[in-house]
């Protein structure tokens, strides 16, 4: 018998069945045991616990066996990346960050005044956020791809959240002003401190299904807002009759905007078509501004009804330090709103981060990460910038034009930084209408029917998440859309921990293989035998689920082997390979199985339980009560060792 | 070769190894299939979905293929199982019953008495709330050994509840006791909902360990503070010398509660020492109410200081409809305490009648119960009754008295009313003393020290639950307790959802086994392979986790294999039997470990992915993305696809 048999022994022996061990029941196969894990002491096992939970990515690592002033060099790269990466910086690197850099600073310009809107603040607010925690990320954060600055979302979401305080932002715009700091400052903390309590696992509770459908949402609603500010109009007339609604528009506007919209929706397709030509929807934006200032200065049509940016404080960033409000009511608003702002914020900036560090293979440390972003907004928030984060279509366009490290940032930042300080009186004759379009061509890009398709085809129940979410912050409104994202997530998580799936198996012919009786309907059950596997751990919250479970498929056979007249079943194998955990609950549940077994005659069988699982039935002494003889290592060995005695009953 | 080594081929051959199929990489072993699921339409699958949530004990089955008047039977029993067992009732189940009746009655009154005040509600109360209950559950409930009334955990959380909407119970005795039928309506409407709306697993969120902790907590609370009227104190003096105490201590008061307590707690020990003599506890309550009562009237002690009941009102329950409320602030705080303490007395009714259907063998539907608990709650705030439940204590009675169906209730039930109708003067002498001591020595029984060391041995953190809710009871509230139970049995929930364990697997000697290195610990690696086991389903909250962990691996092992110089790691195996589902999030963590791994020139293999896995796979086109011939039936077939390629670049 050539070896190239026993290599596949598992699949390739069509001859091998029960019926063959029941003929030769003399000879005992031999059983490898269930291997009980090394005992641990206590705090060994709450240690690995607590490692595994806070510091899953070992932060540390690099630290050990190093002197202390090598410690001490780590701990300042550990804090200051720039430092590590900064040595081997190079002027072919340089080259790519600079032309990324101008790139995205082209492109931010126009977003920045037109988000700042979006935020119920003056143009410059936008800008400002773009200069100063540019800068900071740069030398403290990971990411090599993500460009920093304000974001239509957040911009929304912080307009939206704030104007729920106050109602009027135009007529109380010192107060508003100073609460928008206020809850930049939270978000900010917010953010370190998920980072530093490494809690950052936090935002992996909006699951990728519900992120799509809330920006999606957001998207349409800022769109639909923009369609104001594109059509000209100051207030929706309330008079519905076609010519009072064509009186309060404005042709020009409309036709400003109209093209622009065009021209901008078209360099985005061609840049999508040919991804060499990335560059025409990045530097788009800023051609629009450029010719539909020039346009409005020529022609005057200001004076004709078309709105202009008007003014934009010239000059950076004021010091807003003695602005943020530490005390009173307004201290707790700020806190609630920075919050949610800072939250919805990290889940971008890292959403973007994971997605270009895959791309480009590199690690990116998550909770590092969220300290950096919070530190450039409680820095920024002293220094009049509301919340920035990564945006989606600038670190989309910093990748693909080049950019090597977060050096990118600065160039972006330094660009800026020369337009609030030079340049922006030229923005005075710069419409509105070309703002809007855009924040338009801008969004559009977060509406994301691919991924809303994907979604559909791989989970349904995400997909309820997904257009939950979206219909929420549509209908309803960014806060709402977000709660139903939130709770649509956690429902199913709940559903996952308490109604898991069980599976009856069955052998798979010619091996001793045995699965899922639904996946292969190839596979035979065992006569006399249930197999049944449950595919979670056992814990309070399904321990009565799963017993009930057990028990009711067991009831469904007995049925069905009443009806065929079959062997009654005389044995119930559990294959516990899934069941990772145990707690008490399950202990009693798996007691009160075997017990309600035993008044049935069935005896109970598990196979494969795992370290954590044994070691508890152990503790408990339910392994005793079972019988050490009735755990096995597989269900194959358990099925050799229960058909013997099945013989002698027929 | 006899056909007994083909049964067991899996285990019995220790010549099999890798380099055995290296020596005949012609003969392409016999590989099952991976298994692709029948597609299910979209509807029947979430039709599953809904079936397995919600009615996971498929309640209709018996209404299957029957005619339509058969069908309105089993809906009235379904409704009133009285009619479904009554028609078997014999004189011998009622024997049981009337002995097992009689008994818990005896027990019932005094507990009754004291438990009112625990819910600083006058004595009466708590027996009217042992008349109805009990007879609206013997029709529509389905356990036969509960005993239903009021029990003290409940008692007192109601009370502690009530006064911190009313601050004074006595001052403001009739707005008190109607916001007490309040919360009694909507504790009722709760249960009845949970049952009806079929979210009776909502309960199953109070983990055994929490539930453990609050009820020894709330017995130690509740023992403590009937010490104050043990020791016949009114009020604590403030002053703390010893003088002073001792003066507003009665000695006489003392002397009763001493030694009747002695008298109870001997009794209990008798009772625990010798099964048969189960009724001596059962008994010792009435007897020593029927003593102390006698030897007040006869020394008239109550002119010395001793506290005595004085007052019980005669006559069965008044109706109190017009006494809920239905509007205003009062209703809120009502519905507010209600679900509170009806979720509470639901987890209490519930565990019991688990408890006892596991220790007799029959099947209790635990919505269906929630529906009696629920509506016997109604109908008795309406016949001024507090939220009355099953009883640990006087169900064990019950059981050990020989009950056989719920008509143990109704007996108890007309001996209750038949107190309330005569025999409440003969209380008047009973000394408060008596009813601290009996209420004492009936929580002593919830102080479950036996439970808390099992949980210990078994589960450290179920431990940290239980001690928690058992502090957060004694030295902060029954809210507290109870807030610190479920937010760490909750915590316990996350953890398991973001952190799922993973595994690296080696090859049990002599067989075609893998299994966890760490738990089998004569488990071999395979040279050149890396073998993971992922032991959760993959989803938003831990997909990011998993695939970072299983990178970590890798590098964790690629450092060892660097550092003894074998083969590097060319194949990443990950065995996904216990992935249940994957969701959206999941599928992306996969595609960008599938692309890190491509940077590492490591190829990505795939063990035994479940029904749901494989379909998701191929929907999202990532099957074909790592290649269907990358994806095995089991680890063995995975492991010697790879060898053959191993051995081409050895």
């Amino acid at each position: 018998m050539s070896s190239a048999v026993h290599s596949t022994e598992e699949y390739d022996m069509d001859i091998r069945s029960l019926s063959s061990s029941r003929s030769h029941p003399q000879d005992p196969p031999y059983v490898h045991k269930v291997g009980l894990p090394p005992k641990q002491n206590l705090f060994k096992e709450f240690k690995a616990t607590v490692k595994e939970t806070f510091f899953a990515d070992d932060p540390l690592r690099s630290f050990k066996d190093q002197t202390r002033s090598k410690k001490f060099i780590l701990g300042l790269q550990a804090i200051f990346p720039i430092l590590e990466w900064g040595r081997n910086y190079s002027f072919v690197k340089f080259r790519g960050d600079l032309i990324a850099g101008l790139t995205i600073a082209s492109l931010c310009i126009p977003q920045d005044i037109g988000y700042a809107k979006l935020a119920n603040l003056d143009p410059q607010y936008g800008l400002y956020s773009s200069f100063v925690p540019p800068l900071i990320y740069a030398f403290m954060g990971s990411s090599r791809d993500i460009a920093i600055g304000p974001v239509a979302v957040v911009s929304l979401l912080l307009g939206t959240l704030l104007q729920n305080e106050i109602a009027d932002p135009v007529a109380n715009a010192a107060e508003y002003r100073r609460l928008a700091f206020t809850a930049t400052f939270f978000a900010g903390i917010t953010q370190v401190s998920l980072g530093f309590l490494r809690l950052g696992f936090l935002i992996d509770f909006l699951s990728h299904a519900a992120i799509v459908g809330f920006m999606g949402g957001a998207a349409i609603t800022i769109a639909l807002q923009q369609l104001k500010g594109f059509l000209g109009i100051k207030k929706f007339t309330k008079k519905t009759d076609i010519v009072s609604v064509m009186h309060s528009w404005n042709w020009q506007t409309i036709v400003i905007g109209a093209s622009l919209l065009s021209f901008l929706l078209f360099a985005k397709y061609i840049g999508k078509k040919n991804s060499k030509l990335f560059w025409v929807p990045a530097i788009g934006p800023l051609i629009s501004v450029i010719l539909s200032t020039f346009f409005v200065y020529i022609t005057r049509a200001d004076k004709n009804g078309v709105q202009i940016v008007n003014h934009i404080e010239k000059g950076i960033n004021p010091s807003s330090v003695n602005q943020l409000y530490f005390s009173g009511d307004h201290l707790l608003k700020g806190a609630r709103i920075g919050i949610v702002a800072g939250m919805i914020a990290l889940t971008e900036a890292i959403a973007i981060g994971r997605t270009f560090a895959a791309m480009k293979d590199y690690q990116l440390d998550g909770n590092k990460e969220m300290v950096a972003l919070g530190t450039m907004n409680i820095v920024g928030s002293m220094a009049s910038c509301y919340v920035a984060t990564g945006s989606f279509s600038r670190s989309a366009v910093n990748y693909m034009s080049g950019c090597q490290t977060a050096v990118s940032n600065i160039v972006m930042s330094i660009v800026v930084f020369l337009t609030l300080q030079f340049m922006t009186p030229l923005f005075k004759y710069t419409p509105n209408a070309v703002l809007s379009a855009i924040i338009i061509s801008a969004v559009v890009g977060l509406v994301d029917f691919d991924a809303a398709y994907l979604i559909w085809k791989i989970d349904k129940f995400d997909f309820v998440a997904c257009v939950g979410a979206f219909f929420g912050v549509v209908f309803a409104s960014v806060e709402i859309g977000l709660l139903i994202a939130v709770s649509i997530s956690f429902f199913k998580l709940l559903l996952q921990v308490t109604r898991p799936r069980t599976a009856i198996l069955g052998n798979i012919p010619r091996t001793t293989v045995y699965r899922n009786i639904l996946q292969y309907p190839d596979a035979t059950k065992v006569p006399g035998v249930l197999i049944v596997r449950v595919d979670s751990a056992i814990y309070f919250s399904n321990s009565n689920y799963i017993k009930e479970r057990i028990l009711r498929w067991l009831t469904d056979e007995e049925e069905l082997v009443n009806k065929s007249g079959h062997q009654n079943i005389q044995f119930l194998i559990v294959e516990m390979s899934p069941v990772t955990d145990i707690d008490t609950s399950g202990i009693h549940a798996m007691e009160e199985l075997y017990r309600s077994l035993q008044k049935r005659e069935i005896q109970l069988v598990l196979a494969n339980p795992g370290p954590v699982v044994i070691d508890k039935l152990h503790a408990s002494d339910l392994a005793q009560q079972i019988g050490e003889d009735k755990i096995f290592l597989t269900v194959a060995n358990a099925v050799a060792a229960c058909s013997p005695k099945l013989l002698s009953d027929v």
